[in-house]
C-alpha cells in the first residue's frame, strides 16, 4: 500500500471544507477526520472480533472479548484508540501518529482533527449503546416486565441501599475516610451497567427468561435510582446540602417518562403500523422506528435521564406491535455494526495503570479497592435473595447480573474526580472496583446461569 | 415534553467528559453534541421520508425527495441542518438555538459543541455514501463491467472532454472570461455524481441492466478522471504550471488501485469465505465485510483517490463471492439508515440564495449559469451516442445518467472559491449549474429509462 507524502491536498473533497472554513479558530481537516474514523473503526472491529472469538472458544462471553480487545487497543496497551478527555493528545494516538507521518498538517489542524475524530467515535459508541438498549427493549416483553415489576423494584432498591450503606460506613470506620468522600464512593457502588448484563443475557438466549426479565427490569430501575443518587451526591458535594426540589423533580420526571411513554406508545401503536404500511420508499419500518427511538432518546436525555432509557422505552413500545419480528431482523445488522464500538470504547478508555502495584500511590488505592470490590459484589449478589413468591428462581444469577458497574460507575468516578472531593487513592480505588466488577461479571453470570440451567434440566430429567 | 432549564449539568454522563477535559481550549459538551446529533438525525429522517414519499406519489425518484427535503431543512429555508464550513455558526442553527434555550452553556462551549456536532453529521453522511457505493458494488457484476468496459471508457472520456472544451471555449469567446477561470469552470463541468445516478438506477431496478452497468462503469472512470482533472487545474491555478509527475502518479495509482484490488480480492476471496464460516460471534459476515470496506476506503483516500472508490471496489470483490446475497440483505438496513443522511446533507448544504434574481450580482451569474447548464447537459447527453457495437442500447439514458454533477461538482466550486481565481458571478454560475443538473437529472433519467423500456417492450410485443 503506497501512501503519498501529501495525504490532504487541495484536490481532496474533505479538505475542501477546511479551505472554505470561515471560522477564526483552527478547523479540523475533513479528510483527516474521515481517515482517522475509518482506521479507528477497522481497529475496533479487529479488536472486537479477535477478542470475541478467543472468548467464544474458551467459553467466556464474547462481550468480555470486546472489553478486553478494547483494553488492548486503548490507553493501557497499544494506544490506537485514545480520547482527549483522558488527557490524550493527537501525538498519543498511534493512528494519528501514522496520519501525521503520511500527511502534511500543521500541529493545530492535527490537534483539531484528532479532537473531532474522537468526538465522532464517541458519538458512534453512544449510538451503539442506544441501539443495544433499543434491541433489548424490542426483545423484552412489557407484560413480563410488569409481572416481575415488584421483584425487580426490590432488587433495584436493595441493590442501591446495601452497597451504599456498607461502602460508606466501611470506609468511614475501617479506613477513616472523611464523610463526604465516603458518601461519594458509596454512591459509586450503587450503579449497574445494564448494557453489559443485557448483552451477556442476549448472548446465551436468557433475555426473555424470568431471571433475564427481572434483571433487565431491576437494571432499568437501578439506572434511574443511580441518576437520582448521583444528583443527590453531586449537589451535596457542590453546595453542602441536598436540593430536595431537584431530586423530587428528577424522580417524578423519571417515573412520568417511563409510564407516559408506554401509555402514549400503546395509544399510538396502531397509527405507527398504519403509517408504515402506507410508505412506498425504502426502509419504511426501519426509518419510522429510528425516528421514534431517537426522539425518545433525546427526550430522556433532555429531562436529565439517560438517552439509553428512552431507547429502551422505544424498543419496548415497538416490540408490542405486530411488526416487531420484522423490525428486529432489520435492527440486528445495525446493532452488529454499532454495538461493538461501544464495548471496545469502554475497554479502550479503561486505564489499567491504576492497577500497577509498583507505583507506591496505587498501593493504598488497591487496598481500599479490595474492600470496595468485596462490598460491590456482596451488596449486589444479596439482592437476588430478597425476591419473594418466586420459588424456581435462580437467585444467585439475578444478584450476579447486577454486579457490573461498567460505564455508569465510571461516570461516578469522573464526577468525583472533577469535583476534587476524592483523594487520589480513593479515586483509583473506585476505578479499580469498576474495572473488576465489569470484567468479572460476564463470565460469572454465564457460569451461574448455565449451572442453574443444568440443575433445573437435570431436575426435569429426573 | 418538559425540558428543564439545565440540560447539561453535573450528573450528565456526557457532561462528565467536559469536566475531565484537560485540554486548554474550550471543549465541546458531550451531552450537547449527542442531543444535537439525535435532533439532527430526526430532522434528516423526517425530511427524507416526507420528501421521498411525496416524490414517490408524483412519480419522481425518491432520491430527489431526499435532496429537496434537505434543501427545506438546510441553509436555504428552515436552517435546521447547517454547517460551519458554509459560514454558519451555532446561532444560525435552529437546533442549536433550541439547545441553547433549553440549556445553560457558555457561548464558547456552545460553539465548540456545534462544530463537533456538525463534524459528526458530516462523517455520518460520508459513511452513508461509502455504504451506498459498497451496496452498488455488491449489486454490480464485475463480468458485466469488464464486458462493457470499452463503451464505459468512451462515455467517460467524451463526457470529460466535450463539456470541458465547450465550456472553456464558450466562456472565453462568448463571455470574455479570462483563460484560467474559464478552464476552472470548464473543469467543473466534467464531474459526474455517481451516487445520485446509481441511486436512481437502483430505485427503478435498472442497476444490472446493460445501460445501468455502462453508466456505473463510466461514472467510476469519470470520478477518477475528475480527480485527475481537478489536480491539473488546481496545480495550474496554484503554480501557473501543470505538475506532470503528480498527474502521472495519480493516474497510475488510480489504475493500479482498481486493478490491484480486484486481482488481490479475487485471490483472497476463498479465505474470506472460509474465515467467515469459522467465526462464532455475532455478525461474522457483516463485520469482516465492513473491515474490508473500510480498509479499501481508507487506502483509496490515502492515495488521493476518493474513499467511495475503495468502497465500490470492496463491494465489487465481495459481490463475486458466494456470500453476496446474504451480505446484501444485511447491508440493506445499514444503507437505509445512513444513505439518507448523505443525500439530505447534500441538499441542506445547497444554498438557493444564488438563484435569487432580485440580488443584482446574481443576474450576471444566472446568465452565465444558463450557458453552463446547456453545455453541461449537451456535453454529457452526447456521450451516449458515442457507443459502438451495442445496437439495442438506450443511448439517451446513458447520456442523461452522466448529467448530475452533485457533490463532485460542488468540490470544484469549493476549490475554485478557496483559490480566489473565480469571480463571484462565475462561482455562483457554477453552483447554479451543479444544482440544476443534480436536481433535473433524476426525474429525467427515470423518464428516459421508463420510456425506453416501454418502447422496447412494445417492439417485442409487435
Amino acid at each position: 500500500m503506497t501512501i503519498t507524502p501529501s495525504l490532504n491536498v487541495l484536490i481532496d473533497p474533505g479538505g475542501f471544507r477546511t479551505l472554505l472554513a470561515t471560522a477564526a479558530e483552527v478547523e479540523a481537516d475533513g479528510a483527516t477526520v474521515l481517515g482517522g474514523v475509518l482506521l479507528s473503526l477497522i481497529v475496533i472491529y479487529l479488536a472486537s472480533k479477535l477478542g470475541g472469538e478467543i472468548c467464544a472458544r474458551i467459553n467466556l462471553p464474547p462481550v468480555l472479548g470486546d472489553l478486553v480487545g478494547g483494553v488492548v487497543v486503548g490507553i493501557s496497551v497499544l494506544n490506537l484508540i485514545v480520547f482527549p478527555e483522558t488527557g490524550a493528545q493527537a501525538s498519543d494516538s498511534l493512528i494519528f501518529r501514522f496520519i501525521e507521518a503520511t500527511g502534511s498538517l500543521t500541529p493545530e489542524t492535527l490537534a483539531a482533527s484528532f479532537s473531532a475524530e474522537s468526538e465522532v467515535i464517541n458519538i458512534l459508541s453512544e449510538l451503539g449503546v442506544i441501539i443495544l438498549l433499543f434491541e433489548i427493549g424490542l426483545e423484552s416483553e412489557l407484560g413480563e416486565l410488569i409481572k416481575y415489576g415488584p421483584q425487580a423494584a426490590i432488587v433495584a432498591v436493595v441493590g442501591v441501599v446495601a452497597p451504599f450503606a456498607m461502602g460508606t460506613v466501611g470506609l468511614i470506620y475501617l479506613f477513616g475516610t472523611p464523610v463526604i468522600p465516603a458518601i461519594f464512593a458509596g454512591a459509586a457502588l450503587t450503579a449497574t451497567s445494564i448494557g453489559i448484563t443485557a448483552k451477556v443475557l442476549a448472548e446465551i438466549n436468557k433475555l426473555s427468561s424470568k431471571e433475564g426479565q427481572i434483571i433487565i427490569g431491576a437494571a432499568v430501575l437501578d439506572d434511574i435510582l443511580g441518576i437520582v443518587v448521583l444528583a443527590v451526591v453531586a449537589s451535596l458535594v457542590k453546595t453542602g446540602e441536598v436540593q430536595v426540589t431537584n431530586i423530587l423533580f428528577l424522580s417524578v420526571s423519571a417515573g412520568a417518562f417511563l409510564i407516559g411513554t408506554i401509555l402514549v406508545g400503546r395509544l399510538l401503536a396502531p397509527y405507527y403500523v398504519g403509517l408504515v404500511a402506507q410508505l412506498k420508499t425504502r426502509g419504511p419500518l426501519l426509518i419510522v422506528s429510528l425516528i421514534v427511538m431517537f426522539l425518545l432518546s433525546y427526550v430522556a436525555a433532555a429531562i436529565q435521564l439517560e438517552a439509553i432509557l428512552g431507547a429502551f422505552a422505544a424498543g419496548l413500545i415497538l416490540g408490542e406491535t405486530e411488526k416487531h419480528h420484522e423490525l428486529e431482523e432489520q435492527v440486528i445488522p445495525i446493532a452488529d455494526m454499532l454495538v461493538p464500538v461501544f464495548f471496545v470504547v469502554v475497554g479502550a478508555r479503561t486505564d489499567l495503570a491504576v492497577l500497577n502495584p509498583a507505583v507506591p500511590s496505587n498501593r493504598e488505592g488497591l487496598i481500599i479497592a479490595t474492600f470496595l470490590i468485596v462490598v460491590a459484589i456482596i451488596g449486589k449478589v444479596i439482592t437476588g435473595f430478597t425476591i419473594f413468591g418466586q420459588p424456581d428462581t435462580n437467585r444467585l444469577a439475578i444478584g450476579v447480573g447486577m454486579v457490573p458497574r461498567g460505564e455508569v460507575g465510571l461516570v461516578f468516578a469522573g464526577v468525583g474526580a472533577a469535583s476534587g472531593v476524592l483523594s487520589e487513592s480513593l479515586e483509583a480505588a473506585i476505578i479499580v472496583m469498576v474495572i473488576v466488577t465489569t470484567f468479572v461479571a460476564p463470565p460469572l453470570l454465564r457460569l451461574v446461569l448455565e449451572r442453574g440451567a443444568q440443575t433445573s434440566s437435570s431436575t426435569e430429567e429426573a
